[in-house]
């Protein structure tokens, strides 16, 4: 299945200059929803992970598919405020501005296997802050994978020392 | 399995007097999670559903393992602003202020069959303004089900008409 037929880009959103992969028409699509999920955990199984961390919102939508089809949990990664027990919080840099995450300081046990995965590798800013955030409690990030790569933005030099995955690609 | 046990209640939050549900603690075990969802699933199958809607965030996490389950497509309700295309947006009454979701507007056919799922039921708010948003594009909503429903808050009376469904219940 060509996946790329089924994501619509749309110019200009959410600011000028920006072309945004839109992935809400490949999901209500149930065969080619099924088919990305699937491609996905094919690349996931045999790495023995026990955990799928996704961050908050479009994460979750292809994070807990990967998490239920392995059999392991999802652990959420969210936006300050949102999770309601201790957390971790995290701040980075954007390129108009920061941004802040945050993870519950249970959520991952010192020495568990852990798949990053969500819809979009840009530059690779908020991955990162979720790796460091994994790393932060003792987790080791195995896997970090995608859908769509945005290949002119960099994002794989910016998580040099992972391994990346992404099942396709664009310029910008 | 008692899917309770799993679930973990933190009081005063996000304000005092709320005896916030957490699912994290579940969502993190493999075995938990994959049981919460194929639970949801058997009640689902047979319904001949065509699409599953899931309220932003926590619907994300338990609607979108289910269309993977089911092999139907994941349609998400968003805030405002979060979704690229043409949308048609509602606005609802809480119990402080209001809020606003959208739907995009190509998102589902006239005569689609509906899940609506979510984590929790409460006062039944968001949810109703859900089903309107999918009948306003001419879906029919055919069941909507929660993991956990509080049932001291009456939101299955705000959404009476509709075939509404829980795992588990707590008074509030």
């Amino acid at each position: 299945m060509d996946i790329k037929e089924k994501i619509r880009v749309i110019d200009g959103f959410p600011r000028e200059g920006i072309s945004f992969k839109d992935i809400t028409t490949l999901t209500k699509d149930g065969a080619a929803f099924k088919y990305t999920i699937d491609e996905m955990v094919k690349n996931l199984k045999g790495k023995d992970i026990d955990l799928v961390v996704g961050p908050e919102a479009r994460g979750f939508i292809i994070g807990a598919p990967i998490a239920y089809a392995l059999n392991v949990g999802f652990v959420p990664v969210r936006k300050p405020g949102k999770l309601p027990a201790e957390t971790n919080r995290i701040k980075y840099e954007l390129e108009y501005g920061s941004n802040e995450l945050e993870i519950h300081k249970d959520a991952i046990k010192a020495g568990q296997k852990v798949a990053i995965v969500d819809d979009l590798l840009a530059t690779g800013g908020t991955i990162l802050a979720v790796a460091k955030l994994i790393e932060g409690l003792g987790g080791k990030v195995e896997t970090i994978d995608f859908i769509i790569e945005l290949t002119d933005l960099k994002g794989r030099k910016k998580l040099s020392g992972y391994n990346v995955n992404s099942l396709i690609q664009y310029n910008v």
